[in-house]
């Protein structure tokens, strides 16, 4: 069973936009915020550049608008982690407001060897912490 | 048939971050930069805030990253626009760059009246001309 | 004298090009990032629209970058206010990682009134807590 | 005598926030984007990555904004390049808006060969073009 990480944050000036809204694309900033943050405190890596010989690169992104945040806002955002192969891992996102489920999205990354820039298998152990964090 | 409406555009400084390669949220600033100009010169009308009456607000966004794109890379950028229904259209798009699909998405966006903040008919003349641009 | 007030960030992906350092507009959301929580948690006030009638609107900028930061470092960033006038507040701003001043910049404000975008004093209570704070 | 060279853009919703004008540090982009198209057409050459020994880093930017500019705004931005010294160029600033001076600012660049991040000579002929564009 997946344990939800959850990530606290605020919907900030330059996120909104001429509608008074979040800007549909800053809604990928709050994903990333919450899996970096929760790349470093649960499973202790950097992210996305882990070390020399391990990047996750984005492959996938997808978000639906459910209601809009607006300036000020604070954000819930939940993170369930799960590995769809030995290369990539797939995070599912909720963006929840005032009680309400918001956004929902996921975003897909695989793992490569940047020296050659080719797709390679996420450590044992960095994958097991990833998917039972 | 949906005629396909091609625009240039060219990968910046801003557009990249540290893996050397465009950023993820950066490819819906293209789709944005795309679907602006479709609106403008082939529709002849702002966007996506076209009247106090006829906002268009994103309810769905999704892209998939097949070969990354680089600082200078010159892209080609195709928009194919469908409507779902009366008060929802659909861009399909695509990111051709040195004759390769780098990148493929969709972007879903209802019509709303921003005065209450309800979906609203896409007036007929206007969902005419996306649909037939 | 002007007390300082400190807020901790982190470089993240998407404020670094692929120049491999956080791209120069960055540190302008680094300094609205520390801005915004100085303006909630010692002001107690909503930013940069406070009110109906009253918000804060950029009228002058500035950074210099002595020393490039980079994905993961974690920056300290502290802000000292003061007003130019009852309508204009400056807040001095200086990044600190790793021990040594990588940025320093400056952020000029003048209040306005919204409705007819005029500018406006500053209430005398949310002025002398900007200045004390 | 700097002859300038004129760039044209567009406010797009991107560039908005939820005080319905171009957010602060959007008009840094309209700088960038000034700047790159210059360096391309006039000068010749990648910016800001010229190449593997020759890169500009920003060292200083400041900007004032005198009216806002708003979503679909038309911009007029021009660009006047001079040299501080051999290894260091600005470029000074205006963004035109029906007809009236909206911002102003400059950046100052230094060029570096990134193999060693150490500041290096622009080389003449580039340095002469740029100056002389």
């Amino acid at each position: 069973m997946t344990i939800e990480f959850v990530f606290e944050d605020v919907v900030r000036i330059y996120d909104t936009d001429a509608q008074g809204i979040a800007h549909y694309a800053s809604y990928y900033r709050f994903f990333t915020n919450t899996i970096e943050k929760f790349m470093r405190d649960k499973v202790g890596i950097p992210y996305p550049n882990v070390s020399d010989d391990l990047w996750f690169v984005m492959v996938e992104t997808h978000a639906t608008y459910k209601e809009p945040v607006r300036l000020g806002d604070n954000l819930t955002i939940t993170i369930s982690p799960s590995s769809l192969s030995k290369k990539t891992i797939k995070f599912d996102m909720k963006i929840i407001s005032k009680g309400r489920l918001t956004t929902q999205g996921y975003v897909i990354q695989v793992a490569i060897n940047p020296k050659i820039w080719k797709a390679t298998e996420i450590p044992d152990n960095i994958l097991k912490s990833i998917v039972e964090a």
